[in-house]
């Protein structure tokens, strides 16, 4: 047992997503978009969230997108994306959220990734079961894909990716939604680019506890703590099934760059 | 004036909404999907519709994805898509929206989208005005764009399109949601690809009144009901804004069929 309370962090993840819904229809309404504030957003959210747990668990390293690194070579260490997917909250769509990992040795372990548009949260215990709200999720048990099947692809896969995918790509603008939507079962894989740890800490974890896989797009499964060197991912990412590993891979090509 | 009042058809779409989010749930359990229950929802929405236009405006045709067409050759005919954006909803994805139109002569003249889970809807009377919720919109004012610009494309653009555009791109799952980001000048463009007219009747009106303009891939502006035969676009189609127009076209190419 982890010995962390899910239900708590949870609760942590949804009341994140509410503070973030408190600024969401200020920004829809301007013109301009506002860095500043709404970094004052992703900041209060992640202040918000490192106060719960060193309050709760101070033995534990925390690390952030926006925040300095706490103890970062412990055990464990919460990884946090206080708002994932910003440029898509900014710009008034629906798919963001809050994304608090918890990395054992540097591998993600547990985690919690909370959508507050669709009133709903994608966990993790680390015992190996993934949940959609209370909902058991696990990924596509399809070993073979058609036109009707669909991934989702990063902002730029149309200029950083050659794709001859048969089926349909989406891109929704959060990662760690991105990761959900695999892990459901719903995509049946997603082309996450070069993420940082905070993107995906939590879920990977997910993806890992309803089946999925993470592998580089040659193919190669390296631990993850080798992979993300200061944080980013040194090659391209793709999470989908075991069963359809080997057949989506020849399909999604990085391009040179000229 | 169009004597139409916008009051009530925005409650109908936003009733048409509820129907769908009480569906919405039990679609996002279920494994495999079911399209027979989906396509209830559909009808199910579409029926409500028909039923609230046909008491109100018993003058006007009616069409829509579902039923079969009524008086379609009057002057006034609503065309409704119940629940654009299907395989989104089914999938559990939050963006998906139900779309009423009102085409005058065949061409859209005013309209309505809600979108449930963003708990918005977009709309104009016909008089030269664009809303999202209560708040006037207008698309971009931007005269160029960057790589932190952004266009909406089909979930079909890897394969149908050759897209040099340098900003990112997205595609979220629902054409009338597409309309309505560009018209609200979040995007600054979107493919289309080839819509049925109840995709886009509500939401090119809704476009028209905040400044944006359809035209074909190739540039051409034809008027609506010429390009619409038997309700699909006979070319592909592009909206965006009238001083992006002509930097946006050279970086959209369809694709020949080998």
């Amino acid at each position: 047992m982890s010995g962390i309370d899910m239900a708590e962090v949870r609760t942590w993840a949804r009341e994140g997503g509410a503070i973030a819904r408190r600024h969401f229809n200020n920004v829809a309404a301007r013109r301009k978009r506002d860095r500043t504030w709404v970094t004052q957003a992703d900041v209060e959210i992640e202040q918000f969230l490192r106060e719960r747990i060193s309050a709760r668990y101070p033995d534990h390293g925390i690390t952030g997108e926006e925040g300095e690194p706490f103890a970062a070579d412990r055990e464990f260490v919460w990884s946090l994306d206080p708002l994932d997917g910003t440029d898509a909250f900014v710009d008034g769509l629906p798919v963001w959220g809050v994304s608090i990992g918890l990395l054992r040795h540097g591998a993600p372990y547990l985690g919690v990734v909370a959508l507050p548009m669709a009133d709903e949260d994608y966990w993790t215990d680390g015992q190996g079961n993934a949940y959609r709200n209370d909902t058991p999720i696990q990924v596509s048990a399809a070993d073979t894909f058609d036109r009707n099947d669909w991934i989702l692809v990063t902002s730029r896969a149309h200029t950083d990716y050659t794709i001859r995918f048969p089926g349909k790509t989406r891109s929704l603008g959060s990662l760690a939604a991105h990761c959900c939507y695999v892990a459901r079962g719903s995509a049946i894989g997603a082309v996450l680019g070069y993420p940082h740890l905070w993107d995906i800490a939590a879920g990977f974890a997910i993806l890992n506890a309803a089946g999925g896989v993470a592998v580089t797009l040659d193919g190669d499964l390296p631990p993850i703590p080798r992979l993300f060197k200061q944080s980013k991912a040194a090659r391209p990412l793709l999470v989908t099934t075991p069963a359809l590993r080997d057949a989506l891979l020849p399909l999604i090509e990085k391009r040179g760059r000229a």
